[in-house]
Order: C-alpha cells, then sequence, then structure tokens
C-alpha cells in the first residue's frame, strides 16, 4: 500500500513552524509496513489544496493530511477533502456538545465558528479529539483511503495513535524492520565501499549514511509479519557487524552517550567530565539521559587556564610550555577530574571548536581527548579539519563517549571472553 | 515569483530525520519576497524524483532541491536535475582537485565514488561547498531556474546564503522584513490581547509566536526595497517594545544567551555556573557563543549531594533538612560558584527536570535558580508543571541568564539613565 502524507499550513510554507508532523506521521508508517512515497507541505489555498489532494489520490491509496481542521475561515482541509471524495459534511449533535462542553470546561466561551468543526462526512469515520476541539475523520471510497488530521502535533499524535492506526492496519500488507549499524571512526565512502556486495540485496536493503562524525549502515528487510522480516535482516546485520567491528559502538540505540551510559549502569561505573572547548555539551549529552546521576557526579568546566589550573591541577608549566589545547593539559584534566570526583574515568576534552583559532594559532578543529582509569591516561587527538562550532563540539563529546565505551569493552567484556 | 522546495532523501520520508532545510529555505524566501507555494519530499528514486522534478518546473519558476548530491550510488539528484533541464554533466577538473585536498587535508583515503561529486552541468552555475565535498549548482534556460543543494544544514545553509542567494535576488519582487520582539514572563495569549491593536494592522503584520517558555511578536513589512519596508516596520516595532518593556529581553537577537554574552561583555563582566539539574546544558549554551571566554571561565556541574557540598560549599545540613531542590541548596550554590570563581555573578540551577521526580516526590518541574553578585543572592521559583525533562531544562537556563540580565540593566542602564 503506498501513502502520502499532505502537511496543510502556509505557517509551514512561511517557516514559521517545522513540520514535524510529518516526521512523526512517516516514522510510524514506515513502522505498519506503508510506504510514504511523498510529503507534500500546501498552503491554506482552496484551488491549490483540491489539485493536490486530487493528484496524491491518484498516485496512492492513502493520503494522510494534517491542518486545517480548525474553526476560521482559512481552515479548509474538512470540505477539501470531502469535495475530493464526493462526500457531504453534516453536523454531528455529539460532537458539537463536546465543543461546547470543552469550552464550558475551559471557563471560555465558545465563538460561532467552533461550530464549523462539528461538521463531519456523512459516510466517514469520525475521530473525536481528546485533546481539542477539531474531529478528524477517515472516508474509505472506491479503494481510496483519505484521513484528515488535525495540525497541533500534541491533538495529532494521539489521534493517529488512539484512533486513525486501527483503520490502517489493514492497509498494511508487509512488515518492514530497520537496524541501524553504527560506526565510529570509519567514513562514509569507505564504509560503502567495503560493504558494496551487503547494498546490493534486495530484501534486506543496506544503505549508508553519514552524520556528525559517525556513520552508519540501514538494513532494512519486509516480511509476511515482524518476525519474518526480522528472520530476513539478521544474516545481513549480523556480517555487517562482524565486517566492521571495530568501528561499531551499538546497533539501533539512539547515540554513544546512551551506549555509555548504559554500559556504566551495567558495571555500576561512574564517569567524570573536565571540559574546554566543549564548555558543558558533553556533560549536557549525558544529563540527557534521564537516571544519568547514576553513573556522573560531577563536571568542570575548565575555560580558562586559571580554573584549569587552580580546580583541576593542570600545570602552569605546562599550559604555558604546550598551550591549553595539547596533549599534556588533556592528560591533566581527565587526571585531576578523576580526582576531584572519585570517579572511575575522568575524561579531559580541551579542543579549538572554532570558528576562530585561539592565540597560539593552532587550527581550528585540533582537540585532545583524554581518558584516565587510574591506572593509564590515554589521549587521542582529533583534526577535524572543519570551522564548525557546533561541528566540532559534538564531534568531540562523542569521541570521547566512544573512547570510554572501549575502554570498558576491554576491561570487562574481553576478558570474559576469555 | 513562484518557488517550490524539493526535499529528497529516503531517509526523510522514513521519518529518520526532521526537513530542517524545509523550514529554512521557506523563511528565508519569504524574506526575499519569493512565494513559496509548495514543498515536497521523495525519495532517492530515479522516477519519483525524475516527475517530481518535472511537475515542479511545470507549476513554479523556481525548483529548489536539497539533498542527493552525495557520493554514493543512491544520490541522484545531480543527474535528474540535468536530465529535466535538458543540461549534461562534465567533469570539473578544478572541483575535483578540491574534493581530492579535502580528503587529503582530513588524512583520509578518497574513494573513486567521490569523483562523482564533481560532475556539473556544463551550462550552469557552480556553487563551491566550503564545508563538504559535495557542490550546488544552479541551472537557468527558458524562464526556468532550478537550484540544487546538498542535504546535510551546515553545508546547505552557508551554501545558500553566500551563493544561492545572489542567483534568487534578481527574482525576488517584493521585499519583506520581519522584526521579532522577543519576550520572557508574560504569556502568549495575554500578550496577544494586549497587542490586540497591532495584530489588526495590513501591513506592517503583527503575529503572537509562543516558544520553550518565551513567546514573540513578530513584525512583518512589505515594501519596494529594504529601506521601504524598514520604515513601514520601525513605528510598530517601537511602539511594541515600549508596551512590552518590563518583558522584552531583546529585538532580532537569536536567542538570552547571545543577549546576556553581549550584556556582559559591553560590562566587562563574568558569570560562573553551578549546574544540578541541567547539568551543564546552561554552559553549553553560553559557550556556544564564540568568544564566550571573556565573559565566562568556570562551570561546575554538581549533579551529586556530594560535589555539591564538596566543591562549592553547600552546607550538609541544608542538603538533608531542605533536599537539593530547594531556596537554600540554590543560593549557596550561586554563592558557591562565584567563591570558587571570582566572577561578578554566579548562578545556581537545582530542579526536577523530570520526567520522573526525585526521592523526595516534590514536583517534577519544580526549580530554583538562584544569582549571587557579591552583595544579595536573589533567588525564583519556577513551577512548569511539565514533565518534559529538555523543556524544563532549557526554561532553567533561559530564566537564569535573563535574570542576570535584568540586574545588569538594573545596576548599569537604569543608573546611566538617570
Amino acid at each position: 500500500m503506498i501513502c502520502e502524507i499532505v502537511c496543510v499550513g502556509t505557517e509551514i510554507l512561511l517557516g514559521d513552524i517545522v513540520n514535524t508532523n510529518a516526521v512523526y506521521l512517516s516514522r510510524k508508517l514506515a513502522e505498519m509496513g506503508i510506504s510514504v512515497l511523498r510529503q507534500d507541505v500546501v498552503g491554506d489555498n482552496n484551488e491549490r489544496l483540491t489539485e493536490m489532494l486530487r493528484q496524491a489520490l491518484d498516485r496512492s491509496d492513502i493520503v494522510i493530511t494534517t491542518g486545517g481542521l480548525g474553526p476560521t475561515a482559512d481552515d479548509i482541509t474538512r470540505d477539501k477533502c470531502c469535495e475530493v471524495m464526493d462526500s457531504k459534511l453534516v453536523l454531528d449533535e455529539k460532537i458539537k456538545e463536546q465543543i461546547e462542553g470543552y469550552f464550558i470546561s475551559k471557563g471560555l466561551k465558545m465563538s460561532e465558528s467552533n461550530i464549523r468543526q462539528a461538521y463531519v462526512p456523512e459516510d466517514g469515520i469520525v475521530f473525536e479529539n481528546d485533546n481539542g476541539t477539531a474531529p478528524g475523520f477517515a472516508i474509505e471510497k472506491n479503494s481510496k483511503c483519505i484521513i484528515a488530521l488535525p495540525g497541533p502535533p500534541r491533538e495529532m499524535k494521539p489521534m493517529f495513535e488512539d484512533k486513525a492506526r486501527k483503520v490502517l492496519e489493514k492497509y498494511s500488507d508487509a512488515v518492514f524492520v530497520s537496524h541501524n549499524i553504527k560506526m565510529m571512526g570509519i567514513g562514509e565512502s569507505v564504509m560503502a565501499e567495503k560493504a558494496a556486495d551487503l547494498l546490493e540485496n534486495e530484501n534486506p536493503t543496506a544503505a549508508p549514511y553519514a552524520k556528525d562524525g559517525e556513520c552508519f549502515l540501514r538494513v532494512t528487510a519486509s516480511g509476511k509479519d515482524k518476525a519474518d522480516a526480522e528472520e530476513k535482516a539478521k544474516p545481513v546485520v549480523e556480517e555487517a557487524v562482524k565486517r566492521f567491528r571495530e568501528y561499531v559502538y551499538a546497533v539501533d540505540e539512539e547515540n554513544i552517550e546512551t551506549v555509555l551510559v548504559k554500559l556504566l549502569k551495567k558495571y555500576k561505573l561512574k564517569i567524570a567530565l573536565a571540559e574546554s572547548c566543549t564548555g558543558g555539551f558533553a556533560a549536557k549529552r549525558i544529563t540527557d539521559i534521564s537516571g544519568a546521576s547514576e553513573v556522573f557526579d560531577c563536571g568542570i568546566v575548565s575555560y580558562s587556564n586559571e580554573i584549569k589550573n587552580r580546580i583541576l591541577g593542570v600545570r602552569k608549566e605546562n599550559l604555558e610550555k604546550y598551550g591549553a589545547v595539547s596533549e599534556p593539559v588533556a592528560k591533566e584534566m581527565a587526571e585531576g577530574v578523576k580526582r576531584l570526583s572519585g570517579a572511575d574515568y575522568g575524561i579531559g576534552i580541551t579542543g579549538i571548536a572554532g570558528p576562530l583559532s585561539d592565540s597560539t594559532n593552532k587550527p581550528v578543529g585540533l582537540s585532545y581527548i583524554a581518558v584516565c582509569d587510574g591506572e593509564t591516561t590515554e589521549c587521542v587527538e582529533i583534526k577535524t579539519s572543519r570551522h564548525d562550532r557546533d561541528y566540532n563540539r559534538y564531534v568531540n563529546g562523542s569521541r570521547a563517549f566512544d573512547l570510554v565505551r572501549r575502554k570498558i569493552i576491554k576491561r570487562f567484556e574481553e576478558q570474559e571472553e576469555k
């Protein structure tokens, strides 16, 4: 079954809001095995919306709209969906009462225009709106289906989950499963070459992606049910993990910080962070994860040499001789924060994030990342050659987390294997 | 002139990434007075991309594509744009050398597939990519224009600004200017009521928006040229700033942290941060700004009580008696980090970001934010009543920055006025 998503709203075309409804619906439909071949955005304009809906219905079996169900004159989706499906709008007394009730419950006065929202397609399935006033609906006719959902995500998402999903389930012909093999330390094109044979597969398919200093291989299989699809995906996922073992940090995990926090929890370990160029970004990423307090107590953002020396105990000689962005300083930062915090691993991050260099004129994108485990302190040099501050700061954190991950694997899991 | 944005990428249709390119381009084009009537997303599929490009060129004067310019086999935008515009792809030796140089500079080996990116339309304008390898281009033929930009936002945005914009300017018929009056401490609906008369204007228009614990009024004027549009916008902007003076923290500034850093630089002041629930997020936001080192030396992420006590000097009695999320602890954090760093303002942030509460069962969304200026320590309580961790962490930082901003204004600027 082929589906097309049509988001209605001039505010999207003006760039006032990000179209998060499209990404949400696309993900849900992909999981259901309904292929989304197009996403479209059109403004609150009668001719253009009608044209787009007709074209979408020609191309696709299912058309899902979001937005334009409100009470104002420019909310035209309700009317146009009915027009293209030859359905009549009729007043739904029950919905009318609910809308009135909604306004009373909020102590608001209902404007007459809100009654427009109580009109529903006579031959459609009505989706009551538990989080707002505008109901949604589905119209199914001559082997085509159109589903209209409200624009505000907090109304659209629950309506999709609790109501539209039931209607859509019968259109799902195959089930798809995707797995992402996530890697650090290898480029997309090199990875794609090494995986060339896998990329040619029909089912499962494999596709390479690059993102923020990492890259991943997505393996997608279709099957008659989830188990069947998983079975088809399994061998390719296993082969990819084996082939890229030294680079793979996770399969499907959201990101490296999630992987690291889980690993730290598993072995009841703690990390501490001493950050210079990342300026708290690494700590922020760890504490983005609910429950991070089990594995993280202490982060020091030492943005000046004086704080590096006074709080972390980085030696003045080293700061003067090698500069703040150097291996000796990164190492002393890692050792200092470990000492200060009593954590199992101390991490030191210092670099030139850009866009400009510091007084030493070291190249932008140069960073040193050190990890101290109490016995040894390891340090890696990174050269991104990018002047993108956000990118450099992000990649530094990711590489630091991956370094600790590798140390833990080495110390615990590879031992276990022996 | 009518423009259509075509974003290419199966990953968008699968819901793996949010289509932020569309919102960015739409906003820029709106400012340039170029009407975007449709945004489309299509996958990396030859037939469907060709069909969509042909339809888009029929409907619109200008078609802008993003994505699909990379080195891998599924990057087909380059070829398809040329196909629909009847242009030939030719090898650009200069681009080829740049791509080779890019890989050498990164100490990476270039794979053969990367050479594909050095092919450009023979009759097109080539946009060199200063932030990646894939060049973009524009082809103008029989009063139609197609512009191809890379998918990664950090490559696409500068290429649009520095290169594509020049090509597009000649298609712009009216000039629009927008100004955002940004406020904290007032709700959108209350603001909208107080601004009701301004919202009725035709030119400039004024519209209220709410976002992440703040709200803003956008004033948009159109004119025959920029100066004319600015002149039309000016009185309404001035009236709004006057009317909402106590809440306005900026006009057009990107965010509160940018405003604060500028203000600190102006008066040669420094802040220091002691963070609990925000876990480095506040420090990250300050150090997002290039040159933050002038105003920020030291941030302490004290995620455990022990670190709050040992590094910041928060008294054990207070932690036990009032709990970590309390006014006394927020104040001692602010005082402690000011002492430790020698900054002019110490900020303490402690709260329950959620999604779950802590052992004390205080409500999620409850936070205490303290600012110490050496003489007094002020503390505000925040109750967002939201269980959204990211939202709560963001709002805490914003409120902290706004508190310091108000203190500086009071201490320096209001004095000056007297």
